[in-house]
């Protein structure tokens, strides 16, 4: 394959004020965000990527933490398509978040940032999409978290989101999900230097963001491709080279994430449960959005089982949905690493689903 | 069901000395330990219980860990068999470990405490039913790292016992099963009050202690048993019941274990490898020993497979093997809670094979 250059552009958007779920009001409230690609002449080509939980707007291009899925002649293919990818709301690249200084003092938030939801992000990308003067995203596509984020898209703004690429995820978090990120949170709030979230200007909680990194790494792979990688190897006579894996990406993972982001985000999660707001076939009633659903079979965080909950109840309401239970070996972190597969089945998807809207556009004009 | 009393005796044994795989010397060497029921007049109705990472020598009775297994009319029915249960070495709870003085210094050994393995909490053993002039064990039978015990004993002393009840449990540990281990340590050591394992006489690191035991909690359970047990149930507005158990269980935890022999005993866990003594076929080759292995379907943290790799060996030497995976929701726990099923195959188990004994002996005694 010939290596062709992306055009990306990073920028930063500002809104006088965002309304959040709890009902507190963040004024003004900042988003970082890139973009791959052109947006065409009649504005229909752009796509929303959806970061995961520690993912950021750098999605794509030289370090992108989808760049094996964003790019010229890749699954999003930037030669065809206009992707957008902001850092979310609680964020600590560049989007508001609890390490962001609160206006009123002058001084970071820190646990005095109000709550937030998987709603408030998504309608925060909604700000977003306006400002772009986008009218409808031909896509919303995520994985983990960023799938929650693609849901809650197609449930709150159905009209402004052709399709829907939901991929390792669910329309609620389980009892083992929560029961994970409550441990890492207990793991950063038990070390002394988170101070109550108030470390800004000084030691931050590495020890305990580092502990919480690693339950969070063990659970994005699956037994198998532990095995595979790891295995019983020894590092040094006393360590084995699992051992020092995780401490190595437990403490890196301290150089760029923020511990409160940590605790706000993944409540945010926990507390994401679509059905709270109805039946979820009835989420979906008149839907016009299409949908492909992706889960792997050696996902045991987000087991297959959640997706094909979303997928039956779209089925229910006779909604356009193809699903794929991909077989794969590395676990959750399957959507990041499989991209074979997966590429296939979005390539495919997406340029059905942009004839498909140009098809109903004529049709509409015609009539 | 009548409730017979069960007569329960408990007491420590003291030992001049251990030599260790290492080479290191423990002299001397306590060790911990219950009996229920009565030695019979052949003294062939003895059965060795080995606990699992966080048990102790109380095994049956009020608060016993397996008190639904052992007992009158139990699975290991103590009106038939005299049952024998003792605290690892390496453990708190009566037997010489990390927080035990060293009689050299007089003063807790804490991190200075030589490193052990489960061949040594077995030698440890060895020495008991020595003492207890038991010449052969009926059986030896436990769960999890109980279940590791027991493989250890048919590998190193096989004609001491004429049977082995490995359940839920591994021939070495997996790099998944390492690495929720190293999490745990890491929480540890990386609380303050840890002080490099010195914590003796002072506080202890309750905080690391509680994060850690958090982990291993939802690694004992299932997905499913977590769903049905908690669900998204809440606490209070802002906390789910899952969160709120987790972190009761984890702080109970701190008032009956000792920080250091967990980082000695998971270690002792992970460097668990039967297989580094020889392909695993060959180390039964020629055993005499009975073998009943029981896997449970829900269990991810010791995964039927890990037993089927066990049973292939042993069956690949003809010898008498049976096993069952037992179709059970409660994960990893269930060798703990699902007892119905494992009732039925345990006493079936050790009722044959003491008949086997029996006709075995009468067999020589005619010849």
């Amino acid at each position: 394959m010939v290596t062709t250059q992306m055009a990306a552009e990073s920028a930063t958007a500002t809104f006088e004020r965002l309304v959040l779920d709890s009902g507190a009001v963040l004024a003004p409230v900042e988003v970082a965000y890139e973009t791959y690609g052109t947006l065409n002449a009649a504005r229909d080509n752009a796509i929303l990527v959806l970061h995961a939980f520690s993912g950021d707007a750098h999605a794509a291009g030289e370090g992108g933490w989808w760049s094996s899925m964003i790019g010229p002649g890749k699954a999003f293919d930037t030669d065809q398509y206009f992707v957008i990818c902001s850092n979310v709301l609680g964020g600590c690249r560049g989007t508001t978040g609890p390490g962001s200084n609160n206006p009123e003092t002058g001084c970071p938030w820190a646990m005095t940032f109000p709550s937030i939801t998987i709603a408030d992000m998504v309608r925060l990308q909604k700000e977003l999409i306006d400002h772009l003067e986008i009218p409808r995203l031909l896509s919303v596509a995520g994985g983990s978290m960023g799938g929650m984020q693609a849901l809650e898209w197609a449930v709150a703004y159905p009209d402004r989101c052709a399709s829907a690429i939901p991929i390792a995820c669910t329309a609620r978090h389980s009892a083992q999900q929560i029961a994970f990120n409550e441990v890492g949170r207990q793991a950063i709030m038990a070390d002394p230097d988170w101070c109550g979230g108030n470390y800004y200007g000084g030691k931050p909680p590495a020890n305990g963001l580092a502990v919480a990194r690693m339950v969070g790494h063990i659970t994005y792979m699956s037994d198998q491709s532990m095995r595979e990688k790891f295995g019983r190897k020894l590092r040094t006579p006393d360590q084995f080279e699992v051992e020092s894996y995780l401490k190595y990406r437990g403490y890196k993972f301290v150089d760029r994430f923020d511990a409160n982001s940590y605790i706000y985000i993944t409540k945010a999660m926990d507390d994401f449960d679509l059905t709270q707001r109805g039946a979820l076939p009835t989420l979906f009633e008149g839907s016009r959005t299409r949908f492909l659903i992706i889960s792997f079979t050696s996902d045991w965080l987000y087991p297959s089982y959640q997706s094909l909950e979303i997928v039956s109840a779209l089925r229910s309401r006779n909604a356009d949905v193809a699903y794929c239970n991909l077989e794969a070996r590395y676990g959750h972190d399957s959507f990041l690493v499989e991209v074979e597969d997966q590429t296939v089945l979005v390539r495919g998807f997406l340029s059905s689903t942009h004839k498909e809207e140009t098809r109903h556009r004529g049709t509409h004009a015609r009539a």
